[in-house]
């Protein structure tokens, strides 16, 4: 924390200020568009970009993380607030502010508890589809502001306007950075160009509604805006609270695995080392501070902290530097914001999911897992059809079901040795010979309660494939765990087959499976021996019925 | 399904027509008491223990599980119609029904599915926890039955009839096997007597209530019971059917993992071959069954099929004449039904569930691996704390907590080469020789998004701990697959190795996974080589930097 301070350079200092300012005029737009997402008035979305930055540069991993509102967490934030309060109204923007102080503090107590492990509960696919689908939601959710109003009805002159702004980004988008870089600027400064298009687009709709007085003409606009930041309001009834607990659960959950994602790329690209439990801290503190100033959840955003890396930044003072300029915005005479059409608005929001319907995770994922492209477009599916808080724990459940399912498919070798060799191969692949009264089988898996009925069955059918077996040896080359439920398993096994006279035998056992096991009475149990090697146990198995005995002190297997 | 029967031999009807008379002479107090834990009138119990296992003995999977009622699904019942409507009441009665059909269809569909891998959910830790926790619920919940009243205030008629009972079954439990074995009994026969105490408590208890009138002087008996099975009725209120949805879907999981696990000790004893999804189907197809005779949600117990193999039973013949001598009991006259003392039915209960107060797994566990012993204690708490609906989902959040927690936490040693071999060892076991530039790592984990993040966080540290290396080969000895969140990783390291001009290698790379990776862009875009074995790359990278080449035909490595 801070230790980027310490190391500060002067070197670094030109980067730091052209990152912050670039990330601030991105900010502008983007905030607003966000804060309507979310159903709060736009100018929301600029209180909740000041202090969460700032903290989350206190207290944050990564050093070019961009925290502030974010698409998703605005819907999420919609999602939560709308049975509670009407859009827009006192209590909805008490309750915005509620539901990110809820957040920061399940996000704080994950960081302090070092929880940050729970990141790995959502797939990448699943993350893709979870993306995919909130991102045309929230598209949809847009077009009536963007049209003026509902389809079939609609209001012309905010439709024009909405979709010549749209049109225009979608230009930008496409081909503005390819004219930039024509007219003599470098790739990055061209890329920095085409971010900056919402703003320039923003501010030439703002200039035309003026100009021409569209308000009049009935197209909305941001409307008044209090001078300075608002304090900290609180709802007092506890069903509120506790209307939100489960909400502000999973929209924590949501801005960790958002913002580390975002973090995890950069960090790529810097070559620097990320702690999930500061990313945790990091994101509770800058949630708490959007509350403290009347804001609502936010998180680190991918685009926005791509062009930060991009702009120059080199430390978190780029988004001091991005705070100290909003806050500026903010205190200086605040008219301006009033005066933002809705449409133009809106057609930025538009523009800027599109860029989340990012295809090529699917694409990948349908050529190389199809089981994963499908949890991926069920997920999609799900958002869109049961809505994003129940798209969370779709995409939790489908990221545990593709693992349990794919869990309970162990790769089993009957092993067979090689002859006048010590190597034991699946004799599936290689010519090996085996043995009438020795079954060995290989488990090419850690054993877990995903899986022990798996291999348990294997076993089972394997024994009635060799029903002359006597003597059944397990070679644990890759088997690095055994779980408390795999370890209550192979104690039955043992049981059963000292029942129907079949010695059970261990070979290659690994040091610290080994270590485990001496804690439990499994070893006394055993119904045959633990050999060192699956040579070992070939010669040293004789035909007649096992005879139980154990080394003393199994050395650790050459796999270790 | 019905296999059994064309295999029928005359050999096996004894043991079958014995231990269909032992589990029905069990089954009527069990089934009359555990209708009255899910809050229903005890009569219903009986109802739900003729259909069921008729159907279960068509389409079920195990020879010798006995279906009907069982404590904890009683109390996940009692839990769900709470809100909905008075216990005992005319809707309850209804609901139970509805509730076993929901439940039935759940289970039903997941069978047709054949999504029977879904009962990996729970680990063994973790049902303990919950069947431990459920059980001291069900027990608490007694109480006021046994005593008469809520306390302090008790029925003194009730509390000695109910104390007295619970004395004689606590003797029964603990020294009548021995005296039986000690009057000649085989072990097994004695076992048998033990297990049909509580239906000599309950008659002596009845004889008694009846003899010096004690219904007059307070003590509750089970009332009025209409002669026959009453039909199917279903609530029409959408209101109720909906809110049935998530107990459905709760109390169908639960059913499918008690009932799997029964029938899993059993098949272990007999060593007969158990299928997940038959099991779901015939669970189904006894839950409807048990819904259109006005029953509610049955499942597989283990107490009672434990019993049923004790007794002889060989097939599911022994569940049909358990059937039909209960169906009998309910045509013959039924007056005797109504007399039986509640106090001594609410023994029977607490004395049931205190056999299922196992504490043997958490004792295992403690000194096995404390991580689960801690999954098992949390879950147990969290029954009792949040009740049985809220355990079944922590269940399955810890167990998932406990494998991504451990997932994320993957074995990674640094290689280095016995000298004048071709062996590569864990340089902190092993004596071994590196090169400042090459840095060999052996992944030691199947690839996928719950260790992608570690995998990616050991690598940076351990570049940064060689800073100069030029060529990182990672050994996949042990890696046995690699699912799309990993691919995407790898391809992301591999761009970012590449920024840094350092080699990204690939050595021992199974067949299974190279096949896979073929369908990827990976080994096309590798800034390195894929080499058979880790000492071809030890010989193949030379110190400059990488070139980039690649084997046409990987041959599968010698661990397949």
């Amino acid at each position: 924390m801070l230790e980027w301070l310490r190391r500060y350079r002067r070197a670094m200092l030109a980067g730091d200020v052209s990152a912050g300012i670039v990330v601030a005029m991105m900010m502008i737009p983007q905030g607003m568009a966000y804060a309507l997402v979310a159903g709060l008035p736009p100018v929301v979305g600029i209180y909740a970009s000041i202090l969460p930055p700032l903290l989350y540069a206190l207290f944050g991993s990564s050093m070019t993380q961009s925290v502030g509102p974010m698409a998703i967490i605005s819907l999420m934030t919609a999602t939560a607030l709308a049975p509670l309060a009407a859009s827009g109204s006192g209590l909805y923007l008490v309750l915005a502010a509620q539901l990110a102080l809820m957040s920061g503090a399940v996000l704080l107590a994950c960081g302090l508890l070092r929880i940050g492990f729970l990141a790995n509960f959502f797939s990448r696919p699943v993350m893709s589809g979870f993306t995919i689908g909130s991102a045309i939601l929230i598209a949809l959710a847009q077009v009536k502001v963007l049209l003026g109003g509902e389809l079939p009805d609609f209001h012309v002159p905010s439709a024009v306007m909405g979709l010549v702004c749209l049109l225009a980004l979608l230009f930008a988008r496409n081909y503005l950075g390819a004219l930039l870089r024509k007219a003599g600027l470098r790739a990055t400064a061209a890329d920095i160009g085409v971010r900056l298009a919402p703003m320039l687009v923003v501010v030439a709709a703002t200039a035309l509604s003026v100009g021409l007085d569209l308000q009049a003409g009935g197209v909305a606009t941001t409307g008044a805006v209090p001078a300075g930041l608002p304090g900290l309001n609180l709802a007092t009834s506890s069903a509120h609270w506790r209307a939100l607990v489960q909400p502000a659960l999973l929209i924590g959950f949501m801005t960790f695995l958002i913002s580390m994602s975002a973090a995890q790329t950069l960090a790529l690209k810097r070559q620097e080392k990320l702690n999930s439990n500061y990313e945790l801290i990091g994101l509770g503190a800058a949630n708490i501070g959007s509350a403290l100033t009347g804001g609502f959840p936010v998180t680190g955003s991918i685009s926005r902290s791509a062009v930060n890396f991009a702009a120059g930044a080199n430390t978190p003072l780029a988004s001091i530097i991005t705070a100290a300029l909003l806050a500026t915005a903010l205190v200086a005479p605040t008219g301006w914001l009033a005066l933002l059409p809705l449409p133009a608005l809106a057609a930025t929001i538009v523009v800027a999911v599109l860029g989340m319907l990012e295809l090529s995770t699917l694409r990948t994922a349908w050529r190389y897992d199809r089981g994963d492209a499908m949890a991926l477009l069920a997920t999609a599916v799900g958002v869109l059809a049961m809505g994003v808080e129940a798209g969370v724990i779709i995409g939790v459940v489908l990221s545990m079901g593709t693992l349990i399912w794919r869990a309970s498919r162990p790769h089993i070798a009957v092993l067979g040795r090689i002859a006048g060799t010590e190597h034991f191969r699946n004799i599936e692949r290689y010519p090996a010979e085996t043995r009438a009264d020795m079954l060995m089988l290989r488990i090419d898996a850690n054993l877990f309660f995903g899986n022990v009925e798996a291999v348990n069955q294997r076993i089972e059918d394997e024994l009635r494939n060799h029903p002359e077996t006597r003597n059944l040896v397990l070679v644990m080359t890759a088997v690095s765990s055994i779980d408390t439920s795999a370890l209550f398993a192979l104690s039955e096994l043992n049981q059963s087959l000292r029942q129907h006279g079949i010695g059970l035998h261990l070979a290659e056992v690994k040091g610290p499976v080994m270590d485990r096991l001496k804690d439990s009475d499994f070893p006394a149990a055993l119904n045959g021996t633990i050999f060192l090697s699956a040579a070992m146990a070939w010669e040293g198995i004789s035909s007649a019925l096992p005879i139980r005995e154990m080394h003393d002190e199994p050395v650790p297997s050459p796999a270790d």
